[in-house]
């Protein structure tokens, strides 16, 4: 029987991760199609969900049903966060890559049949397997020769990056700042921004990605362990009209610290008379991570137009219509090794994977550096 | 010559709110009209840039230019947020009321002419003067025989609750909260949300605040201060399906708990499997005031659907389409005395006003209690 990973927080605090045999999938509807999955990308979305915050320090190889498995204990100052989790086995794996094995009677399903295709998860649904049956629309056909590795991560990042283009488009920006800008993600929307002409500012914490980004062309780099940075951004954040910017950190002062920025460069502009309301120009910054656990600290002065929401692909997506989508599938398909191009550092079988030594690699993975599963055999 | 209040933080951080002689403004373009102001009231925002945060109990009279002034001192932790004011003589007072009094050719100025009329100021425009020139769209027409004290809070209020009404419906919700809610404001709402058929969530922070808005007939009142507040709230919010909330508390923690109450509300839905973005549904805050001047705190855990956005009630208006501006503008004079009627406590003329004990009794003014300035001898 096919294989998939689970993830489990017992209610001891302990994780524990598994591989369970499971039923192979048939098509339950028309519009459904059977993917033998042959690779996922280990993303930091990922992580979260398959580590639950668990001790990896502490982690310990066991064996469930005769097969690799971890165990390790979850801190007690998080459980708290994940009480509605626990005692669940859940499955996890955001997007991958396969080939179609099975397909509905639908024309969109036939379509697909023999076709190597990458794949969104819906929430709960989990890509860690060998096989998945899923709606054809959460498919993308990827283009002839190309390999599972190329299309596994051929959604979450390549749409991340399309999303906030259409968003800053959506909300008439012409400039855009990101932070965690190091990140494979990063580097994907640089890459998107200067091909499609909007100003990209790049916040990354360490001088050695401020270089590796200006050695992609990037512009705009602002490191924010810079003993500089509040200025340097306000000055950059000037320089290039920004008011929009998507931030990784989510808990702590970034959120706060971008918008005040925002704010100090729009009423840097001459001829402003005093305003107790601040500059009616509303900047924006969208929490699409949280790298960061603490509470988010928004400081005073910020003016009143402004706004901080949650940002997540999903909703972005779905929210698309149907012809958008088409487009942004056929953007991703034709430029899958160039713009939306993602290397691999590493890659493990699932036996392989789950192990102490494996998992820490994993999670301790440095920024624009990606590890791949391969499940499946690669069919091809 | 017609006089006009100004407010005025010296280098030494000393507060001075004198009365200055202005020349006679006669409309200087076509659509302008001149308005002999009569009544004014003294809202909690316009304290705000009256008093530039002074401390009160410090305020000396004093004399300029042979009138009453006061004096008093801004304590230096305030200073910094207020440097942009530093040295320059404002004016102040958000809406008033008067009588049009000379008009600019534009046949919606002539229309004008010798009706009164309730005036919404621009930022930096300052309606605590005797006369105004304010352009023929920034006036309502008060309904005949109106007084000036009945037409004075025409705007700000009756506005920021029709706003909120408008927000609400245009983003899809049933039900909101308000904090502050026994305010003029929250009552006014509450009055517009009975006769609307939205649910209102009126969050006060006293019982007798409860007390207060539930004869009025508030449904669902919660007090702040009850042990129980948050416990309450996540019923309150689950029960009326609140996602939508306007906060006046702006700093502390309010606005996170606001959206951490919504989102527990939607996650007690039964049904419900394990996502660890959370409720896919908007939780929506809205801050349109800072009666807390710290940073805003916003706990993890509130998964990605939601944003916090300042709101003011000015930029709300200039983005309405002018048909919507006119039948709200109707709307407010049709119910002049019923939905938006305010009540006032006190009333000095500008000569009362500045004295310690006047401003010292309107910074003290309890919720849902208002001060009227007298400007203009009434012409009626």
């Amino acid at each position: 029987m096919p294989l998939e990973l689970r993830t489990l927080i017992g209610p001891d605090g302990s994780l524990q991760l598994s591989q369970a045999e499971v039923p192979q999938p048939r098509p339950a509807a028309a519009d459904e199609v059977v993917v033998r999955v042959e690779a996922a990308p280990i993303n930091p979305s990922d992580l979260a969900l398959l580590l639950g915050g668990a001790d990896l320090g502490q982690a310990q190889a066991a064996r469930v049903q005769d097969r690799p498995a971890v165990v390790a204990p979850v801190p007690p100052e998080r459980l708290a966060g994940l009480a509605a989790r626990i005692g669940q086995p859940l499955s996890a794996g955001n997007e991958g890559a396969g080939t179609v094995v099975a397909a509905g009677s639908a024309p969109e399903a036939q379509a697909l049949l023999g076709r190597r295709v990458a794949v969104l998860a819906l929430p709960g649904q989990g890509i860690y397997a060998q096989y998945r049956a899923v709606a054809a629309s959460q498919c993308l056909a990827l283009p002839p020769g190309a390999s599972a590795a190329q299309g596994a991560a051929a959604f979450v990042n390549p749409l991340t990056a399309l999303g906030m283009v259409e968003t800053a488009r959506r909300e008439g920006h012409t400039a855009l700042a990101l932070t965690a800008a190091a990140s494979s993600l990063g580097q994907m929307l640089l890459r998107l921004c200067q091909g499609d002409g909007l100003e990209l500012v790049c916040i990354v914490r360490r001088p050695e990605q401020a270089a590796l980004l200006r050695a992609q062309g990037a512009r705009h780099v602002v490191d924010s362990s810079a003993p500089d940075f509040a200025a340097r951004l306000v000055d950059t954040f000037a320089a290039t009209g920004t008011r929009l910017a998507f931030d990784a950190t989510g808990g702590g002062a970034m959120p706060g610290q971008l918008i005040q920025a925002m704010e100090a460069a729009l009423l840097r502009q001459p001829g402003r008379g005093y305003d107790r309301y601040g500059s009616q120009i509303h900047k924006q910054v969208y929490i699409y991570g949280y790298l960061e656990r603490g509470p988010t600290a928004l400081p005073p002065g910020l003016g009143m137009a402004w706004g901080v929401n949650g940002w997540l692909v999903f909703s972005f997506w779905r929210a698309l219509p149907p012809e958008r989508r088409a487009a942004l599938q056929a953007r991703i398909a034709a430029e899958l090794t160039t713009t939306f191009a993602t290397r691999y550092e590493r890659e493990w079988t699932l036996d392989e994977l789950l192990t102490p030594e494996a998992l820490r690699a994993c999670a301790q993975m440095a920024t624009g550096r990606k590890c791949l599963l391969r499940l499946a055999p690669d069919g091809s």
